[in-house]
């Protein structure tokens, strides 16, 4: 199976107002709730592609509570997805259920609220910083984890935000462990953490541009993902927005994008891109058809009518038009 | 003991983010929880000012769980208030805890969000619609609302907007029935449930300017109580914010401010003052003395520096020094 880590998880509330007046006094006009948190995030578009997928990190509280039976209730066959058992991994056929292996602390799920403005279509985000971890609940994390990198996992990415408490050298630390373990190792995060999780050596980091320009000092692509590759990360894998992924191994430099610009919706097209990169890691893909699962992916989301799913339709038409073709030094 | 009803409660969540921009997205700072709805709100100042008070209304979800949770321990003589037993009505002095007799639903208890932006103090409300209540629900609220009545309720307040699925005359059913059990009941509502609540005959309505003005169709504050005491109501005190309040009865018409004008935060300003009538209804004080209450509830509750919170000092303060005088018919 596939293990996905979200440290701060998340209840993901959206809220739909006809129109955002700062100040002002608003009715919601429909709330939409679900499981949150990057991590989740790529769990569930790995389960729709039919991958087994094991999610953890920390949940608590009331709103831990109602996260749990949100992603209990997506792998529901009523709802669609498939059950518990083995699914045909990579099929990309029946969707799979996500296993809820979260680790339960005292303090509670953050939420996080997108308020859509209906006449703009722009979204406000504001994030919750998410319960404060003691220190004896990191430990008891950390064993869990260990535990579960025991029981047959092909691959691991560690994604998002750090919640108060946890050390920031804490995906550092998680690195090493499945580097231990012999299990490839996908890095998703930003900042200190992201700068201390390089120096472990992951498999694969995804920074976007911007996480890429703030660790490296560079704005230029390529020029920025070398230089992430040698603070330790054995691939860079970043992602451009309209522009697609740029991809640096040691093997060669790739970049890879979709022939016609979508418009859409970009929430979740990086959390896609991580399960289209995952997948190819954990079945041993040639890299540059992991990139086009990833960017297709990424498309795929975009074009989606709910933010951060994607359109099983267009990813089928997207994945053989990817252009992947190799880059140059600058 | 005073009754008070809350049919749409709310779990209030309150986002500190240092400035709130459209369209973008924010790390909120420090999240508060507290139990919500107009009249969670009138329970937590009677109870703060001795009254034993019982708060119902429906409840449910998650969310419900965690606001009743909230509300037990704001009791808690850990809290600095008092515990379940009798406790000195009017006495100004130890607060009371109040009592949970909401009634469970399927459906969610709403949650609002108010975000204060630092920089200016300003807050944007975005409050969701509220669980759907069913027939059978609502007809098990009223049995248990007039199982209620029969438990030596002092004074009732019918308060807030209704929940998806209540029918809109819901008010008029509740006000009725206090009427036929010889209780006083105030009403604070606004639109439709309020015009409807009117011909059933409440004790006294307290709408804003604004509410009195879409239901008279008047904007001139003594003509337009005047205007909805015809409609059916023996009193109303109309809040005018910094202008103070105006009440007319039967008996005659006043007005009542506070001698200064004072900065703050008019959230649950309305509530306080909700709760000063209140109170003076179940004392059956002079109506001057009533309005004196909810002035100087009022004005208190703008100058705490945490919203819906009132200052008991500036309580004390004030109560002796607000202007009550007689009030001519235009």
């Amino acid at each position: 199976m596939i293990l996905t880590v979200t440290l701060n998880a998340a209840l993901d509330l959206t809220y739909r107002v006809p129109h955002l007046v700062p100040h002002a006094s608003h009715r919601v006009r429909q709330v939409t709730e679900r499981p949150g948190g990057k991590g989740l995030n790529v769990a569930r578009v790995l389960g729709a592609l039919g991958f087994r997928t094991t999610v953890t990190g920390f949940v608590g509280g009331e709103t831990g509570r109602t996260l749990r039976a949100l992603l209990a209730a997506d792998g529901d066959p009523g709802s669609g997805g498939g059950d518990h058992g083995p699914a045909a991994a990579g099929s990309g056929g029946g969707s799979a259920a996500v296993t809820d292996a979260l680790v339960e602390v005292a303090g509670a799920t953050r939420r996080t609220v997108g308020v859509v403005d209906e006449s703009s279509g722009d979204t406000t985000q504001l994030n919750e910083p998410g319960p404060h971890i003691s220190p004896e609940e990191w430990e008891g994390f950390l064993a869990a984890y260990r535990r579960l990198l025991e029981q047959g996992v092909e691959a691991v990415a560690l994604c998002g935000s750090l919640p108060p408490g946890v050390p920031v050298g804490a995906y550092a630390t998680l690195v090493r462990e499945a580097r231990t373990a012999r299990i490839p190792v996908l890095l998703d995060t930003s900042g200190e953490p992201l700068r201390r999780g390089l120096a472990a050596r992951p498999d694969l980091v995804k920074p976007n541009a911007d996480e890429l320009a703030g660790i490296t000092g560079t704005a230029e692509p390529l020029r920025a993902a070398r230089a992430a590759q040698r603070r330790g990360a054995r691939a860079v894998a970043a992602s451009l927005g309209a522009d697609g992924m740029l991809l640096v191994t040691r093997d060669g430099a790739w970049s890879a994008a979709v022939p016609e610009r979508l418009a859409g919706n970009p929430t979740g097209a990086g959390d896609s891109a991580v399960a289209g990169l995952l997948s190819g890691l954990a079945e041993d893909l040639p890299w540059p058809e992991r990139l086009a699962r990833a960017v297709a992916l990424s498309a795929a989301t975009v074009r989606a009518p709910v933010a951060g799913e994607f359109d099983e339709q267009t990813y089928a038409r997207m994945l053989p038009s990817v252009r992947v073709h190799g880059a140059e030094t600058p």
